[in-house]
């Protein structure tokens, strides 16, 4: 297929022209870079629903049952599974072909995306899937991580919409208490709520709730709710938890602020990566091999290392375009 | 307390001067920097142990007791808490309050790091104070960590060995599997043995192993254990396995090769951080401001955003300096 027939189909919704640009964006460099210029003006306007929950909450059944409610209130609803499961050992891909076929049918788009193997690391190659899917046409597209760890608050940062999962039963503690990200949902889901101890869990959450929001005018205050989404129940009070969080997020003028934070940590993130690129690129591979030799002898430390390779370089790639410049 | 004191105490292993010092780490930026160079050549003698586990499994409980069994068998033991509740729960510090306070007057020092509020990141944070503890003379040094997530599998990188931690039912899946974290374990511990299911988890640990790891005549194959570290039962089998996995590192020069990853990515991670401050400082804050609005109303992709901060930029520092070059 070529380039512009490619993006066309991207345009037009064609899933397996999305399946294949996220592949593209995937896999990083010039190739990602130009699929992203090509679709990114008509990008912007799905909402983007985090929902965040330690294994064992349920949250894969939650995320589908969702995606099915909102495929029967809009039109093309899009999962991205960010799957921090290891390629080795082949448990989460099982899971994955059993989700899907759950979906089998549905016209729900679903991608997982394992935690490792991608040359700017996950959160960008997310973010990019989502540009992809946002241009697609896709909304809401729903982002399921598994909420624990620096990577995953980095991811969380995508979403207009967080919402947070718990299930009763899980051990002594919440774990999105402890996990340290009760902050950012907007929406807060205690699944499996036939179990015993749902009310309690639900209780404690209200709780650290009131402790931890300064309750402006204007604020939102993140509903509790409960579910059993093994069977459907309680799905339809999420959906329309984030369907009403939307809609405040738009009265406030609070999807652009966010937008804004997102895209400025992106393009950090990208600076990052380009100017990490070119200073390595100006550096030999013998210079530093022996720079890491001399940090493991302990005769230099890791900062005056990297100001050695940084005096060398004047923020351009010399390599292969030296000539032409 | 001057500079040269404070460091001339570091290294003579006072805890106030240690604590104090990686205060100074913490901060970032110059101050960091200063500080590390000053010890980095005392560095480089301690065994660094991650203990790595969900909540709820027991992990602090076990490291506690572990760190006592090291401080009986060898000198100076320290312990960095990576905690990644959040400030504003408060549940945290009390749960480390009642931690410390099992831990005084046995001589441990410990140290809890949040996961947020760091200049250059935690895993950047965690380094540099491991190279404090390390210069000071601490040995071995427990670094716990939550194990699920880039950045926990960043900070687990620095670690010579990596216990991973499990807990019986824990809903229906074991936790370091979903989590990807199996394939970093060097001894496996599944605590709280004296719960339903104990076996079952380490029968299932044990499968996966197999499954995971192809056995080379030199390969280390890490061992399931049992603990129920309440009631410090099994702890001395885990300090006897982490012995064994030093030992394991020196007879096969694994430790050599290790350090010089870890060098590596640290030099990458560092030279990020400056080129990035580097490259913000040649734009003016408006310059930037000007490109995310840009990027929000989708004229400009992220990527030609970053160009043109790039394309300004030669490398080095050009603001208040400039005329002195």
């Amino acid at each position: 297929m070529s380039d512009r027939l490619l993006i066309d189909q991207v345009l037009a919704g064609n899933p397996t022209a999305v399946a294949r640009a996220i592949s593209r964006v995937e896999r990083g460099g010039t190739i990602a870079r130009d699929t992203i210029r090509a679709i990114f003006s008509h990008s912007g306007r799905a909402h983007i629903v985090g929902v965040t929950g330690a294994p064992g909450t349920g949250k894969s059944t939650l995320v589908n049952e969702l995606a099915k409610e909102f495929r029967r209130r809009r039109g093309q609803v899009a999962i991205i599974a960010v799957d921090p499961s290891s390629p080795f050992t082949g448990g989460a891909i099982l899971g994955d072909r059993l989700r899907m076929q759950d979906l089998t049918g549905t016209g729900i788009f679903i991608r997982s995306m394992a935690t490792r193997g991608y040359l700017g690391g996950l959160a960008a190659a997310v973010a990019d899937a989502l540009v992809v899917l946002d241009a697609a046409g896709f909304d809401p597209i729903i982002v399921e991580t598994v909420g624990a760890g620096q990577g995953e608050v980095d991811i969380a940062k995508n979403a207009h919409t967080t919402v947070v999962l718990e299930a009763p039963g899980f051990g002594d503690d919440i774990q999105a208490i402890k996990a340290g990200i009760l902050e950012i949902a907007d929406v807060l889901v205690v699944n499996k709520a036939d179990r015993e101890g749902a009310n309690r869990t639900a209780a404690a959450l209200e709780m650290n709730l009131s402790f931890n929001k300064d309750e402006g005018a204007q604020a939102w205050r993140p509903p509790v709710l409960k579910t059993i989404a093994l069977k459907g129940e309680g799905v339809t009070a999420v959906a329309d938890a984030i369907e009403k969080h939307r809609a405040f997020l738009g009265e406030h003028g609070l999807r652009e602020s966010k937008e804004r934070a997102r895209i400025e940590d992106e393009l950090v993130n990208v600076l990052q990566r380009e100017l990490v690129a070119r200073a390595l690129d100006v550096a030999t591979p013998q210079r530093i091999a022996d720079l890491i030799e001399r940090v493991a002898s302990r005769e230099l430390d890791v900062y005056s290392a990297a100001e050695q390779v940084l005096g060398k370089f004047d923020g351009r790639r010399p390599t292969k375009d030296a000539g032409q410049v």
